[in-house]
């Protein structure tokens, strides 16, 4: 990790970014290595510095969630774009859709009939430009279908003189730490599935697409295609805590400054506070966390509740509590939502020089 | 709660402006019936357009929590400003403070001796223009000190020759369906100690401000002197589940599309999955909340997992789950997150004409 450059306000976000291109290189090269293509999920980021290097270290595209994240991204000359969400595609939508289809190769998500007739009436002639990438249910029950139901979805879009490319799932229940095997399992039988019955039915299936950070490094090339992690380019106190990745191989942390600070007794706990609250490190607190996020310099140290600007940091009895003044850096339990609190961050190069970089697609939320 | 406009995006933050000046007159003609001053947190709205109606119907300043959002107001022409957080004031703030010691009379938390001396150094001369307030641990044990530990603090101001105006506090722990009445007599207990400790030491008190959302309503005009609400201003699905607001009385709400749709069966749960996720909601869910927000449309469904772009909502097993394309309004559980993450809202007049309003603070973080 960095040494919090002098004279910076706090709290504000810091990327280490030789550990960055360190994260980017790792997953390029283990991917590679395991016969798959890598279509990063760039919402993490929402960076074109970011995304270029992705790009340069050899992903064959893009993975976003929405519309402006995508028209975000194709302005800056990015020429493969995946839209890994089932889209209701209204008319305002479909205009800067018609935009997209001109500046790149888009996919787009599906998991209704309804959405792809829906596509397919606000789109006209341009829908047959666009690969349907259909989402399948893998055991997180969010959105998605069963393997046997993407065939109805399928005939649908063939009617409607569209394109179906293949299928995708995201196993979101890999977000545990005794799950990871399982949903792995789980991915690859439902992506095998879905896939034999699209194409018993006469259907070309080219990209089998799964993967999150936790799991892309588990996947398996006789099944999928490729894979679409996110988080892996910066690491987070999650994937720290679902034994991923270990502290040094985190590229960003929220520098932060101890405001108030309590030896405490009988009745009242002892615990410093820093400045980074929810408004800056996202306020997610999976059940099986430690808490809600993690102090880089005292790995012992919980952060046992968040405000929106003040994380109550409980700290290990057998240590002298930090001084009045003292920065310490703050590891986001979820990096995507931090990293989407904030207009731009402090890159941080190897000697020590830095220089703030854009989230150009923040908020981008249609 | 207003009609959607037709053909608006989603996810999209909406105002009911009719609900929100009324919203806003209902707290001041009860903070003035009881005595007190209003002096509204404005880290909930971050608008100009909002404040301008707070001040207009007689608030005597803004709070703000960090010196970005108090510079924001500032140049916007508020005038009293008070930042209640315990400010570590370095080389950066202190030069910004200074501007903001020429726009608007200014108040500044602080919970330690270290922090007093180094606002004293920081700010030189200027130091004495600073109103300090102290900050008082009344139960929520995050920052602040006990009443007694607010007389070295005080001694330690007048020491470094700046003045302390009053004593403030936060009853966080408000925030429980059962706590609200206990964290009332804690907040008014530690207030009136404070305020006696410094009072019989000679320290003139002129604020004794306390309040949050839920306590508001409660406080008492014998102990306090001023109040600073916040979340009053919009509501949301905490103060509606806490039994304070009905959903008549919510005046912001999330556009939002059914993107996905699941009958279900034995395995898998019926479901709608709707396109405001954390991104657009905030991710934050007490343990006694019924889920990630509330639905208008259907009091009864739970949003019972939340990611980035997705609601999953269970639908009452009695009801028709939403056709696909079905725009439904999603109530934050924080209403203070939600705002923080968009640039702007659409503001929805009683005639249906709709306007952006800026949210000019929003991300000001230091």
């Amino acid at each position: 990790m960095v040494l919090i450059p002098a004279g910076i306000s706090t709290p504000q976000i810091m990327i280490d970014v030789v550990q960055l291109e360190k994260n980017i290189d790792k997953m390029a090269h283990r991917v590679a290595s395991q016969g798959l293509k890598l279509r990063p999920h760039a919402k993490t980021h929402k960076m074109p510095e970011v995304a270029s290097r992705q790009l340069e270290a050899g992903a064959v595209g893009l993975t976003v969630a929405t519309v402006g994240e995508a028209l975000s991204f194709a302005l800056q000359g990015v020429a493969k774009i995946f839209i890994a969400y089932p889209l209701w595609v209204d008319e305002s939508q479909a205009q800067r859709i018609q935009e997209l289809i001109k500046r790149a190769k888009l996919s787009i998500g599906v998991d209704s009939v309804q959405a792809v007739e829906q596509m397919a009436r606000m789109l006209g002639a341009q829908a047959s430009k666009i690969r349907l990438m259909i989402e399948i249910d893998s055991g997180h029950h969010r959105s998605g279908v069963s393997p046997r139901d993407a065939l109805a979805i399928a005939e649908s879009a063939r009617d409607s003189g569209m394109r179906v490319q293949g299928v995708f799932t995201f196993p979101g229940h890999s977000y545990d730490p005794d799950g990871i095997d399982k949903a792995v399992n789980d991915e690859h039988k439902a992506l095998a599935e879905a896939t034999r019955f699209l194409r018993e039915a006469g259907f070309s299936i080219k990209r089998i697409s799964g993967g999150s950070s936790p799991t892309a490094a588990l996947s398996d090339n006789s099944v999928l295609t490729e894979v679409r992690p996110g988080v892996y380019v910066f690491g987070d106190a999650q994937q720290f805590e679902l034994g991923r990745i270990g502290f040094d191989e985190i590229a960003l942390s929220v520098a932060a400054t101890v405001v108030s600070r309590h030896e405490g007794n009988d009745q009242i706990p002892r615990r410093i506070v820093v400045d980074a609250g929810s408004k800056i490190l996202g306020g997610d607190r999976p059940a099986w966390a430690s808490g809600y996020g993690r102090i880089l310099e005292c790995p012992e140290a919980r952060i046992s509740a968040l405000s929106e600007h003040h994380a109550t940091v409980t700290w290990p009895e057998n240590l002298e509590l930090p001084a009045h003044g003292t920065q310490l850096q703050v590891i986001p339990n979820h990096v995507c939502q931090a990293v989407n609190l904030v207009d731009s961050v402090l890159a941080v190069n190897a000697d020590g020089s830095s220089e703030q970089w854009d989230v150009a697609a923040r908020g981008l939320n249609f």
